[in-house]
């Protein structure tokens, strides 16, 4: 009589072997970490919830100093790192700049972390 | 004949009224971004990437150095951040400490964007 093949368990953990490489590539990990940088400052979320909160879908920069307690220098300077970011759209009419939400840009920014 | 009362339209809106206080309020906004603070590294997000892609549901500190070519107080500094945000579990077991994703915490990462 032969002897079945023995099935060993597979085996695929272990400690200690290296993951491999990650899912996420070095390039892309600091184009995603940039977003998040835009986000990890209390008055840039402030800015970008009293902006989403507006009616009219954008506010004048010059209603932003006053809510947050900031000179205008330093609130422009937030605005710019959201801007660069992709999260809000700036549009100069006039005297002042106007800013709104880009459509789906904190959505995208939820799927970057379902997509992790 | 009396003239009719003249409805003026509604302004609910006008440039350089301040917004009046944001919707988030300046508590709330700092622990928001210290969670966005800890995402905002491209060698946490690829940690968070390796250890969401274990089939097991957690990695050993010792099989993320390789992946990342860091050195493991790097590795374990980057781990703290991430459990200090809530984002990771740790386990400690003999040697080595285990890390696996706290169950929703994306998602909750997310619906702090929602709910700006």
């Amino acid at each position: 009589m032969t002897a079945l093949p023995i099935l060993e368990p597979a085996t695929d953990e272990s400690c200690c072997t290296p993951a491999g490489a990650p899912a996420l590539g070095a390039d892309e990990a600091k184009q995603k970490a940039l977003v998040f940088k835009a986000l990890a400052d209390p008055n840039r979320l402030r800015l970008l919830s009293i902006i989403k909160a507006e009616s009219s879908g954008e506010s004048c920069v010059c209603d932003l100093t006053e809510p947050l307690d900031l000179g205008q220098p330093t609130v422009s300077h937030h605005l710019k790192m959201l801007v660069e970011a992709g999260l809000l759209h700036r549009e100069k009419r006039g005297t002042w700049a106007y800013y709104s939400l880009v459509p789906g840009a904190l959505d995208d920014v939820a799927g970057l972390l379902a997509d992790l």
